[in-house]
């Protein structure tokens, strides 16, 4: 009578999952995010900033909504995963408050045997609503799960068209019109702004976060994430690599908060196009990260912000001085994150 | 000039005793038990959820509250405690919401010294009170205190009749009327209701939470517990066990969140029959737990709610999947905690 | 690109530097600052033992409010610091309450080159501000910065004079009239109040704390200070010690949070003249304290409240029943902290 999870065979193409557990956020939950991470973006940081350039108050960190969200549907979609193979199309589309109750649901977008007749794909396209009905965030993504019985014939396959980045013309539907004016760059903690970014630009966020285990997991409970390999030592010891394994929106969630030494003013992740994970992460681990600006992008009738392409690479006791990425077409050692995204910078 | 904490020498019958630093408990509180426990139960999670069955907004977590309050009496009753002896007769009465102000009192109700002369056995009523005076929560302990000097004279043994359990005319008194058409089994994580559960049922709740020494010291001090035994690793390092010893309300509140997955539906805990902490739990211990249904009870009046009166086993570094509990009238190894309380869910 | 710090030569007299990232303080903030530090003292925990005696709700913890400004002029002051050389003058000017929001400014009252050509001692007053533009803290501070170049020439010494105290005149000015029939001692968790305290008086705070890695980068984090040698074990292993080294704001704060057991009453530190951190502390010590009274004061016009100037000593994996301090001029092994401050008590 508890809850095994769904199985490969539970899922049918057009199925609408509601995922439980509504959660109200907090300004409770913005201080743990900030302990947890060290976030020093000012919008999400201060009433005040976040008035000065037109917003109601400071919204929640993008990233503690996205794992948020995230969090709700692993019960109902990856508890019985094998893998976690991919994300697209991830857009935030509505600021998200401290009091804001936020729900989620998935709808599934395609579905294929693998191979081996073992497991299949399922492919699902996610949502977080605000208390008003309003998506504030969505996004697809794929797990390889196992089937419950190997013979389940195989479902007719579906595989739904991915789309490889978020468009400019879809970006920034999270930002209300902005106060530029309200801007202060003491404050904020640059004084660079969209314009003084160049395609090509990369940056080493030097600083490293060594992760320890009750971080990680104090973190993914914050989320309300059940998914057992980042909480049981006990079983973990005779799992795949004998140690709880890091959620890695906990590494995406780092990755971010270093980048702020470098991209103080990016103040708003306002898109994901896709994300790997390259390696899995461990306790003890030293998280260092770079990014580079590969695209530049005006939005349309926005004359107060434009928008950075970001390719941000996370490593694991080693650092980012020399922008470790591939070699010969593989990751080079070290390399456990590479996040494909656009932010947001004031003009 | 510094506290010393009571000894046996300084209870007398009837005293009341009036516990320091009453708490303005907050959601910062609630999103700490969240990154804690990881809690799932959606009326606690959600201010929407509530409002849809009729709270004003979402409660604490009830073992946050009890947590809060049993954390104000250690100073007072047991900070030269030998051992905490038992628990009875624990009531939720109130709901305790964010912006509540907490304060507890203790009256003795029982002393008798123990054979040996050192030592003697205190029960005291406990009881914590909101703003307004209203009681959210009472129960009755006893712990082994020591005596100052073993040559004081033993007082008059007076033992306190002890209720074997909180009768079902009791039950349900913090829980104001629900609408019921407002609950939602999509969010609250599962479609079972009171009357799907039958006596008799056992139910694994398969996960398993690893505990880490900032955890279970972060929970104890956030119910501002000062009990020397889980903080100081330099001192216990020459104690009995050679550790820190993880706080026993840590325990009840792993297992609650554990539950979960079963009990989706039990929203409240109204009542604590008994509790015993059948052995200690160190960090590093990975706590496991199953629930036995060993009653069910209408509430008079209540054609919105039912009671399931329950016995929760917690283990450690031991799966529960064959529900371990004792054998020949021992309890078997690893198992940690036996906890009898009553739960109310929606009919 | 990215931040590098400033180095000796960017900083000149007179010099104003506002630092970034703003900050809204919250009921979350302070909920982490008990689960961190179990601060137990009446006035922070409960909102109407404030409004009882004339505060309008419980204001932030006074060392949370230090934590903070100190942590965003790291970014501008310390980053390329090789020794924290001290503190003075150290006032508290005004309480700070949820939702209020905290900026900081640094002025450059003080540089001279060392002797050895590589480095210099930048002096700075530091001052945090509510988003009235109230001062709401003030502190002098002078660090050791490496020069960027061992050949730039030597700037004119300008040596401030350091205030060797906080004379009691300029006390208190944080705290409103008080009412004092509303200070029920039961609550406050003791009837000692300020007369009862004599110079000499020395109390042993009893209890010890063990620190974690994840607590004390919690917190650092939590104050958003960015300071590297906390929070990267992968360079530390090839630093001077080996390991991550503690903040020195945690060390206060714990030691702070240990003095209740003695000074529970103590409700407010209204200023600290000085403050030493004689050793660093690692990971997996336990902090123990102790205090001495070394004078009292009463303030102008203020028949409410009186002061204590207290010297806190705190140790690591140490007792201190024999009040461990200094011996032959040097302090004696174990001693990590000295602490002169003013506190204020109800009279």
């Amino acid at each position: 009578m508890t809850q095994p999870g769904r199985f490969f065979e539970d899922f049918t193409v057009g199925q609408m999952i509601r995922h439980a557990t509504p959660r109200t956020v907090t300004t409770g939950d913005q201080a743990l995010y900030m302990a947890l991470y060290g976030s020093r973006f000012a919008l999400q940081s201060s009433d005040l900033f976040a008035r000065a350039i037109g917003y109601p108050r400071a919204p929640l960190d993008d990233l503690l909504v996205f794992n948020v969200v995230f969090g709700k549907t692993v019960p109902d979609v990856s508890l019985n995963a094998v893998a976690n193979l991919g994300y697209a199309g991830t857009r935030f589309l509505k600021a998200v408050f401290p009091g804001d109750t936020i729900t989620a649901e998935s709808k599934v977008i395609g579905l294929k045997e693998t191979t081996s007749g073992q497991t299949g794909i399922v492919y699902v396209r996610s949502r977080g609503f605000n208390q008003d009905g309003e998506t504030v965030l969505e996004f697809i993504r794929w797990v390889m799960v196992k089937k419950r019985d190997d013979t389940s014939p195989a479902p007719k396959p579906v595989v739904p068209e991915l789309p490889p980045e978020v468009t400019p013309g879809l970006l920034g539907r999270a930002v209300l019109p902005l106060y530029m004016h309200g801007w202060e760059g003491a404050l904020s903690g640059s004084r660079r702004r969209w314009r003084s970014y160049k395609v090509g630009e990369r940056m080493d966020h030097v600083d490293g976060a060594t992760v320890e285990e009750s971080e990680h997991m104090m973190a993914t409970r914050l989320y309300q994430n059940p998914a057992r390999v980042h909480f049981n030592q006990h079983a973990e010891t005779h799992g795949r690599f004998g140690r709880r394994i890091v959620y890695g929106g906990h590494v995406i969630s780092l990755a971010r908060a270093l980048s702020f030494n470098g991209l103080a003013n990016a103040f708003h992740i306002s898109a994901i196009n896709a994300g790997r994970h390259i390696a899995p992460l461990f306790a003890g681990g030293t998280v260092y990260a770079w990014s580079e600006v590969v695209g530049t992008a005006e939005l349309p009738n926005r004359a107060d912000i434009g928008a950075l392409r970001l390719v941000t690479t996370a490593t694991v006791d080693r650092t980012c001085e020399d922008f470790p990425s591939r070699e010969g077409g593989e990751f080079v050692k070290g390399v456990i994150l590479e996040l494909d995204y656009w932010v947001l910078l004031p003009r």
